[in-house]
């Protein structure tokens, strides 16, 4: 590919690939609400077609899942992954109408598309496309063959998607790796690329009353606790068991199937310690915090990338409104997330919590599971994930590697379901995802394009040669 | 006074006074809204006048309270305190108009205003006015001086109410005795008579992030567990040092100053134990509770009406809507009430509960009190008491003593802040406060009309000579 005609092809085009993102994201698609998710389906349907390549809407007990292929008989092929739907749009704040897609100039960021999905995802899954066109105008056809598969659900879960990716396997399997293409460069211009994502177990502990005392079915008159005892003292009780004033996790072999990080990527920490990434200070400013749980730069640093969480996300029982009002509540309900490194089985930590909470006597505590999978990984030489950095390299200089995403993602699909590789990526800014005034800048879009037609050409060649050519 | 002669007049005027008491039922007034108040406290002062009193409305802080006086030269005053103020009505499963005043016939109970306020309390305050009014036909004038003190805010936890107890403290100390005109029946038909009521703290611990770590004013991503430390965790482990698991209460010197009932109501427990009052089988059905704390009936009876309670009404931190939502919170609330028993100091308690976390190293949870009153009592001597018990014994034939309130009620204010017994009572049923389809029955008004009637009578007359007439 002439690398250098299709970026010059893509600054010509910008102004009208920018009005095309900018409609794309004006279609709202609330997987919450269902509201504009058969349009944005459609869409992306249509996008793919655009391409010259042939897509259906795949029905799913939830929202639909698009899938097309553009098949060039290149000697190999990308699954794109991504997502259509959004989060609402029911924060306050907003500066301009969340699916008005108006550019706004905004401080030490310049002119950013304001957008619900500007950065998460639907601005990126456009410009993807409006760079693909680019290919196709300089070259007539793609370097690589094209395998698709946008989700509408994914702000839910992605609960359709293991199952889709089952009935699917076998096209699917047919891909080299998978792209996901994102907006990776931080506020400071600083792109990453994570080399795994950690795994999630999220449930619900509830503690209702039952054969062991407590109302059943309804808060009573709080009076009666000379009688009754309470749901909410017995799962507080229950969650003061799970860990210790440090917050170390006290559940039996929870540790066991810890598995330390690859010596690689251990060093790569290291480096990034030693030049000053990580900025304790800094940090507690952004995240007002004022006290870390580690005093130790390093170790904290490490213990990010290394070690499970356990986290209450949520707390709930009897009356939380304002002012008084007394009840002896029927249940109490704790929402608690599992956060997953390597080797740890979801299940076996889901038996360890059951465990736990029998070991105290709360046998009746239910366990209601919402989220499980596990924990995913790359190798860094991968070649996705090599051609990835190389993009970066090439184009912005430097990049940042991280040994797993801290947060999680159902990648495990894609690598023990699917057994492909995978790689998140892209240049390109964006932020407030979930929040109001989310945006993406208007150059970075344009960086985006670049970056994903080097990625297709890195890609597609492999590793230079020691005497090869340089790329811009 | 005539007695029977004003219960018949009663009888004779009942379609009238029901309709008098329906018209006050339908004129709204929620306190939590405003709806209403001001032309309730109007009303209200409207029926004081109208018999033969003087009223005025009494703007206070919050809403108004209504004060007026009929002075009759008589040997002896009561202070009528009430309410006009009713609860929201925003339940679901209204069967009638909330303000309709609708007559319906409900299984088991027989013809039934249903109403918001019909039983708490504004349909036994307007039928106070109505068997008033009877004793004027029949009588010319009241064997008695009334002072009233109808406030408008009872539902919100009376807030101004101490406040104008105090700057009228010398014209309402002129009374004898309070009385709040009540449907003091079961369903069963029992009338009880209560001896006081336990004190109430009501406050909320909140721990937020801050010196010892966690982020201190906005929730951040949950992954961040590996660096910050949760308020979660911490406000759990807190309150899970409060009691054990049977749930005794844990904090040094709560029960120092708790005394023993007096003789003779330990006395009148036991009576009602052995006289079968307390079906433990039939509570545990009625309130859908499998297991009480106490096996043992007597020592459960004993329990509710001579110890404290220390209770969670409600416990919420970060994400509490449905599925799943990731975050490290930055606040967890958990709502406490505590009833207290003599001789519990309300600042005592408080201090204790402060003594308690800092002990556990939990100086940064904050104690936010929201409400902070003693429990009074009464002697079974009291005139007034005796005058009630005389009346439910001549119309009912038994009643029901308690010795305090399980529940609580700010009747300090009469008892220490006056220095007047008071007592709650009247005849008559209604139920469903707080609920829709709140109501009382239609029967049961003209027993109320008597029984205060009767009351009046007994109070005034005090208690028969041996030799004495007796009453119907």
């Amino acid at each position: 590919m002439n690398v250098e005609a299709i970026h010059d092809d893509l600054k010509q085009h910008f102004d009208e690939d920018l009005e095309n993102i900018r409609q794309f994201l004006r279609q709202p698609s609330i997987s919450y609400t269902g509201e504009g998710i058969a349009e944005t389906a459609q869409a992306v349907a249509d996008l793919i077609a655009g391409l010259g390549g042939e897509a259906g809407v795949v029905q799913m007990p939830g929202h639909p899942i698009v899938y097309g292929e553009l098949w060039q008989d290149a000697p190999k092929t990308l699954l794109i992954y991504g997502m259509y739907d959004v989060m609402p749009t029911d924060e306050d704040g907003w500066m301009a109408e969340p699916f008005g897609a108006e550019i706004h100039d905004l401080p030490g960021l310049g002119p950013s598309v304001i957008c619900r999905g500007a950065v998460n995802t639907k601005g990126p899954l456009a410009a993807f496309f409006t760079a693909m066109q680019s290919i196709r105008r300089v070259e007539g056809k793609l370097p690589v063959n094209l395998l698709f598969a946008i989700e509408g659900e994914e702000e839910m879960g992605s609960r359709s998607f293991p199952a889709f990716a089952q009935e699917y396997a076998e096209k699917l399997k047919r891909a080299d790796a998978v792209l996901f293409p994102f907006f990776e460069q931080d506020e400071a211009g600083m792109p990453s690329l994570v080399l795994g994502t950690k795994g999630m177990l999220y449930v619900e502990l509830i503690c209702t009353g039952g054969e062991w005392g407590g109302p059943t079915d309804r808060g009573i008159h709080g009076s009666y606790n000379a009688w009754v005892k309470s749901p909410v003292w017995r799962l507080t009780r229950a969650l003061a068991s799970f860990v210790d004033d440090d917050e170390n996790i006290l559940v039996d072999g929870f540790f066991d199937d810890v598995r330390p990080l690859p010596a690689r990527e251990a060093a790569l920490l290291d480096e990034q310690i030693d030049a000053g990434r990580f900025d304790a200070g800094a940090f507690r400013e952004a995240y007002a915090v004022r006290q870390l749980k580690d005093s130790d730069d390093r170790r904290a640093w490490h213990r990010l990338f290394s070690q499970p969480q356990l986290n209450i996300d949520g707390l709930f029982a009897g009356y939380t409104g304002p002012e008084t009002k007394t009840v002896l509540p029927h249940q109490a309900t704790a929402k608690v997330d599992v956060r997953m490194v390597p080797d740890m089985d979801p299940d076996r930590v889901l038996a360890g919590l059951r465990a736990h909470l029998d070991k105290g006597g709360f046998t009746d505590i239910e366990i209601k599971v919402y989220n499980k999978y596990p924990w995913s990984k790359l190798s860094l030489d991968e070649p996705a994930v090599q051609a990835m950095i190389r993009t970066y390299q090439g184009l912005h200089g430097e990049l940042e590697l991280w040994p797993i995403n801290p947060g999680s993602a159902p990648y495990y699909v894609f690598e023990r379901l699917l057994g492909l590789p995978y790689v998140t990526g892209g240049l390109g800014h964006g932020s407030r995802q979930h929040s109001s005034n989310e945006y993406c800048t208007v150059a970075g879009i344009l960086e985006f394009e670049r970056s994903m037609v080097t990625f297709l050409d890195e890609f597609t060649r492999g590793p230079a040669a020691p005497q090869g050519e340089e790329h811009e």
